[in-house]
């Protein structure tokens, strides 16, 4: 019987009475979950209402006087433990955030936030930008109101950041994407003239059968541990994503397009990352308000610590070359180490998910640039396609010849989340950061992923990462687990080391 | 645009109110069919916390004294049309029997089921009945309990029924059963000794590959004109059933066991019924007290009318012979009146779930007894096996050897469930009741079925029962729709009109 983690009455009435609001987000994940994998067309009206129902919900619940004055008083108590003062810490950040926004702001953000998303699929396929700004244009005053409610020290943009990642402030991702901007063009020139990485590979044309690469995904993730059946799925999503019930229900999903095959494993691979970190928690934090990774960024440094470390890692590919080889017949005209080449094509190319571990970054820091531009300096929607395109021309050398290979790319700014796309990169650095602290440890790590042998790998990341789900926020994790924040060092080190020697 | 079926402004603010309840009870049911399809095994655990908190927080919602007061409110206005007293009529009954079992009472039977089934399963595996014994007993005393609870005028039993199908009591059962009682036999008696079915059929030793069935039912569906991925999906649990979670997104699920492929089609179609209930409703009942079918007996009567009437019809198999013979190859083997009587095999047998409609309501006439006893006459737990046997014995002439075959064999009573099973004779009689009003109204009734063409079948039973929802309780239902309450007359001469003339 493991030890008691809650030993503060009131952290433990809270905790107790929080079960009911757990429940309600288990309820919506499982919701959500069922809309983009299961669920039949026009079942999105009854979907939505019940959405929008509980989480009017939820927020009554939390924000309970009863409540509220049971976390107050629980915040004048000594001699807290880790775990409690964790509680307290993530609910008393969810009030705060809960309180800032009046109901009406809600209501009028949700509702530009699903007009402007429905404007923005059309605009992308027509390539009409026009038919978008006045929609963007409104997100972004709409961000700026959200702001001002949040409150902030420095800029407006840093309260924004800190929703999707606690503590977060332009200030620290200045100098990190300064010194990216400084270093990482002179790696991508050197990149391209003289490395092993090539800019295209046939491999990117050969086409298979959905039920073949699905039996590729499933034998790897095998591999990997994966606990399929026992607490996840795989299923099948054009937009692969993660979603965690629990601890010990956490889904993956992954895309089958037919061709260029390594998009289907690599998502696979990465939602892996992703579903370990919730599976690897201290089952202790089930049900409390400290359960389920800490932030996006860390998040992102999970799944693409399997994704790009170790899923374009040489050994990996050795080590599914035969599982490829048997279920898609075509790979046997090519070798090992065309599908590691493969594995790490480098090209600057328009489109950000698509971007190789080498280039993504830049797409980034664009958006990084833009979104400060927009929210701190008062840009208009009407200014960015040309600001992107001649940033993007300045970074990767490149210009967009249409709206949808520039502005019109992503979802996000039309579902209003400005502030999100930082933790992308934080995810790539910490991925490499991760890396370069995980081979002082465990020195065989490579030759570890070539034998296929991840326990010790798993259970690293899990005693330095996963098992402490929400208790520390992200910067305080990262120093505890690895003795320094994000330091975009690493990851500049990893590409010379991986392309250049 | 429709008109407005709530006028009254407290109705209205009721609906209004209601509709967070209406979210919780869609999110219960997402769970839950989630947790029959998908849910990978250890999931268990948080999935049942989730469900109990969501269920206790409905139940306070429900008996809000501010929703209660408006309920009450309403209940003195004049001039309410029949959506706004069904309204009404529904809230009291639930509100009525929620408020009806003290908090302590509910977590006992909760309790007690959860652990009663888990024995269950195992005694019936071990086919040991006095394991499960006294669980049982404890069942039979906490649905005693529950009656007290309930209160009721004759029965206690009747206090039971309603919970299942309101207004129901044994003073409209018996009288049913004592038909059944005495005309059944004779019937069976004469099908046995003279009827084309037979009582076997190589068909039910055949094998079949799940890919292969999966396409014939899939193509069956279409035909019967369910909107497979519009409003509905088809997936596969080893006990089939019908969830709905709103009028536009109704799931059926099938068993696939490789063979006797009558089961998993029939089942199929069974669920159809279930499902056509649901998706034909009023559109402007969604998110209301009224909307989904109004009661077990009523849903069992539309799952068994497509099930025994149309698919176990002549010309359902004429129907269906071409896409059978396309994916199922040994089916070739055989001509279209094997299927037929393949469809239509009688033959007295122990287990309930695998009869036949001719023997099946001896088997639910053995649980009604069986329960009155128990419930109305203080009959023991330990009296059962004795007592089923016997019955079993004196109704279709044979006589269980094992538990298994006998008292052990449903989960109903283990999962505390007791006056449940008459809604499944109810349901059979009214298939065959309705069957006698629409071949009245639509004379070509077989002809179409063998065209396959069922929208005016569809249409009828639309416009006689599915848009009404719940807006009328069953028994006024019945006499609007059929003019006549239940009457096993109907069934009698069905059974002797399809199998002896």
């Amino acid at each position: 019987m493991p030890e008691e983690v809650f030993r503060n009455d009131l952290i433990k009435d809270i905790v107790s009475k929080y079960r009911r609001l757990w429940a309600l987000s288990h309820a919506e994940s499982v919701l959500s979950w069922d809309m983009e994998v299961n669920m039949p067309k026009e079942g999105i009206e009854e979907r939505s209402t019940a959405l929008a129902e509980l989480s009017v919900l939820s927020h009554e619940l939390l924000l309970k006087p009863e409540f509220l004055q049971l976390v107050d008083k629980a915040k004048g108590a000594e001699g807290l433990n880790d775990y409690e003062a964790g509680v307290l810490r993530v609910l008393d950040r969810s009030i705060r955030i809960a309180k800032a926004f009046p109901p009406e702001f809600v209501r009028e953000l949700s509702e530009t936030r699903s007009k402007a998303t429905a404007v923005w699929t059309r605009a992308r396929e027509k390539d009409d930008f026009k038919m978008f700004e006045p929609w963007l244009q409104k997100i972004i005053e709409l961000a700026r109101k959200a702001a001002d409610y949040l409150g902030y020290d420095e800029y407006p943009y840093d309260a924004l950041l800190d929703l999707f990642e606690e503590g977060l402030r332009t200030r620290d991702l200045d100098p990190v994407f300064s010194k990216l901007e400084k270093e990482l063009p002179k790696v991508l020139e050197e990149i391209m003239s003289r490395s092993w990485a090539p800019k295209e590979h046939p491999l990117e044309k050969e086409k298979y059968v959905t039920e073949d690469m699905k039996a590729v995904n499933n034998e790897v993730l095998k591999l990997l541990g994966f606990p399929l059946g026992m607490r996840s799925r795989m299923d099948i999503s054009p937009h692969p994503f993660t979603t965690e019930f629990g601890i010990k229900d956490v889904r993956i999903t992954t895309r089958y397009e037919g061709f260029d095959f390594r998009r289907s494993l690599l998502a696979a691979v990465h939602e892996f990352g992703h579903a370990l970190y919730e599976l690897q928690q201290d089952e202790r934090l089930m049900f409390t308000p400290i359960a389920g990774g800490v932030s996006l960024g860390i998040h992102e440094s999970q799944s693409r610590f399997w994704e790009n470390i170790v899923g374009r890692s040489k050994e990996f590919s050795e080590l599914i070359y035969p599982i490829l080889k048997k279920h898609l017949r075509f790979v046997s005209k090519y070798g090992v180490t065309d599908l590691h080449k493969y594995f790490n094509i480098v090209r600057p190319d328009f489109i950000r998910v698509e971007a190789d571990e080498v280039t993504y970054n830049f797409h980034i820091y664009l958006r990084f640039k833009l979104e400060k531009l927009m929210i701190n300096e008062g840009v208009k929607a009407s200014e960015l396609p040309e600001l992107w395109n001649d940033e993007m021309e300045r970074l990767l050398g490149i210009r967009p010849k249409t709206y949808r290979e520039g502005v019109l790319q992503d979802i996000h700014w039309a579902h209003g989340t400005i502030g999100y796309f930082p933790t992308y990169t934080l995810g790539t650095l910490l991925a490499a950061q991760i890396r370069a602290h995980i081979i002082k440890d465990i020195s065989n790590f490579y030759g570890l992923i070539k034998e296929g042998k991840f326990d010790p790998i798993k259970s690293w990341l899990r005693e330095k990462i996963h098992k402490y789900g929400s208790i520390y926020p992200p910067k305080e994790l990262l120093m505890k687990s690895l003795g320094e924040g994000v330091n975009p060092e690493h990851f500049l080190n990893y590409l010379r080391e991986k392309y250049l020697s």
